[in-house]
């Protein structure tokens, strides 16, 4: 099967943009702040955007799983303070357990937490471990920069993340580094600060023995990794300068990149570069490049062409790549699968 | 001949960093800074340090000419006033500019400029207009976050940075878009703030029309692009979004890209992806990754290797990355080498 560990539900119904654009207008005034009752979509609703989306093009491009979890650009932590983001988490995170209902056998939950620049991490953990035991998520988006741009959190290897880690190691789940909305006009989002964070966060864990201290925690960095495996020579070096172990041992044990870059040269450079036990296949789909190649006359985004055109990822490296490494890696997800009898 | 087009005083005389001590530590008391005629580097230590580093690599590795400016990192212009960067910025380009005079044939001068965070960047002309009359520099280094990444400058396209683009005009100059040490402990400097400032540039690039008000402005990003060639099919796809020309013709009459990547499969997808005509060769040579690489016993920054191993870049091809592209970019070295027979 294929499993596709990076979607968003960007396709949502209005009716939660508008309540938000309300949570927004309301900033300051939390008394004319809408609640979350107020957001009226119906399971009907639900399945029209998603099958007319998502569910259409996994069928058209052939891929059975999801990972699914509420649209980045949307979780805009900086936007007010923890009541704001919480309350907007909690309502994104339902949603993308609703589709998961709706939809068992075609996706599953990943939560984006109720970070707040300048608030302890420590502070997402209710809600991240309530979408762990009642919604049966299978990992968390942790975003490394919650001021939009501004990054004025302390490195992931910070011990004020500490506690995300404890619960992520708890829980065995991964991460998903990911930012959302740059609200710093010279970071353009999906453009610019996606792929800086990626590599950003990438190094972060280089500098540090973030790893030493937590043998079995799992990042998954997307977007193949930023600009990470276009320069691993350069990471390589800078590892072996700072008298790092090699990066395979310092690093890939616990880094995992997906397959979100939208041209054959990359996917070969990415599959070329690094091992395939750290690929994890995803498209990203309906997100940051939502057109049509004219060099191709496919969807850029439709990743899943690059890899059964690649020459190097072939055989049983294929099926890491679209299923083994992710169960492995998803170890809930591979849990919920298996109940399944998949 | 092959032309280093990346290349900075990394190896200055010790008594260059003491003298930048001590006017760090006179801040905010101006009596107290060092003057510039303190700074005392005869012509024996300066020759040694260039013989004994960058000149015996050049020769061994054999390549004929490197454009020199002042060292990347140190230009720190993140620290104190417009004052403070304007000294030091006289005094790393009177050395370059020794250095060159020194070897002409092996090293020709670009500027460092002046800029200091939330200075107009027009304060930076003097200094521009006077390594170019003075010591016949051929481009300048343009830093887009002088913060020293808490990017607090408007973007590249923001009209507060025409009074130097109509300058790099007037000159027929271009500038290499190159950031600094970064003082935010989220961006590590070489592994992170580098490659993170020429992915943002690009996209500043992508998403103005900047190039429509100065046809013939030419900028080079170093590192390879940062991550833009890896991601090229996001960026084209992001550009057919945002309803801009293919990129070939929205940016790559203006923008150029180095070789600084240090891995051969790196050099490979910069050379498959981007046009030949937009690839200038450079090593950055004793700066980010000094080490050599254990995976093939070279110098992982001896990226002359990596192109003359290149299956894709052959022939008269070769000649242009070498030397054609950077002669055509940087009309003052052409000119600089024309009046020594070359």
């Amino acid at each position: 099967m294929i499993i596709d560990c990076h979607g968003h539900y960007t396709t949502a119904p209005k009716a939660l943009e508008d309540w938000r654009n309300r949570q927004i207008a309301a900033l300051g005034n939390p008394s004319a702040a809408p609640k979350p009752s107020e957001l009226k979509i119906s399971d009907d609703e639900l399945r029209e955007s998603i099958e007319n989306n998502q569910l259409r093009l996994m069928k058209e491009r052939g891929s059975d799983l999801t990972v699914f979890s509420p649209r980045a650009s949307f979780m805009a932590h900086h936007i007010g303070d923890f009541e704001v983001s919480s309350t907007w988490a909690a309502i994104c995170n339902d949603l993308c357990a609703r589709v998961a209902g709706l939809f068992p056998e075609y996706f599953i939950g990943a939560a984006m937490l109720p970070q707040s620049p300048g608030v302890d991490p420590a502070t997402c953990i209710p809600e991240l471990e309530r979408c762990m035991r009642e919604h049966g998520f299978v990992a968390i988006n942790l975003n490394p920069d919650p001021s939009g741009g501004h990054w004025t959190s302390p490195p992931l290897s910070d011990r004020q993340w500490y506690p995300i880690y404890e619960k992520m190691v708890e829980w065995d789940i991964p991460a998903m580094i990911h930012v959302s909305t740059s609200c710093n006009a010279c970071f353009h989002t999906t453009g610019a600060h996606y792929l800086n964070a990626d590599t950003t966060a990438f190094m972060q864990c280089l500098t540090s023995d973030l790893f030493k201290d937590f043998p079995t925690l799992r990042f998954v960095i997307p977007h193949g990794g930023g600009a990470v495996p276009y320069h691993w020579g350069r990471f390589r070096g800078l590892a072996q300068e700072l008298k790092k172990p090699l990066l395979k041992d310092h690093l890939l044990k616990n880094i995992f990149f997906d397959t979100c870059v939208y041209h054959q040269p990359g996917i070969d450079l990415l599959t070329k570069v690094i091992p395939v036990d750290n690929i994890l296949f995803a498209s990203e789909m309906i997100g940051a490049v939502r057109g049509i190649d004219p060099e191709t006359g496919n969807y850029y985004d439709d990743t899943k062409r690059y890899i059964e055109a690649s020459t190097i990822v072939v055989g049983s490296d294929r099926h890491k790549v679209y299923e083994g490494n992710t169960r492995r890696v998803y170890p809930r997800l591979d849990a919920a699968l298996k109940a399944q009898g998949r």
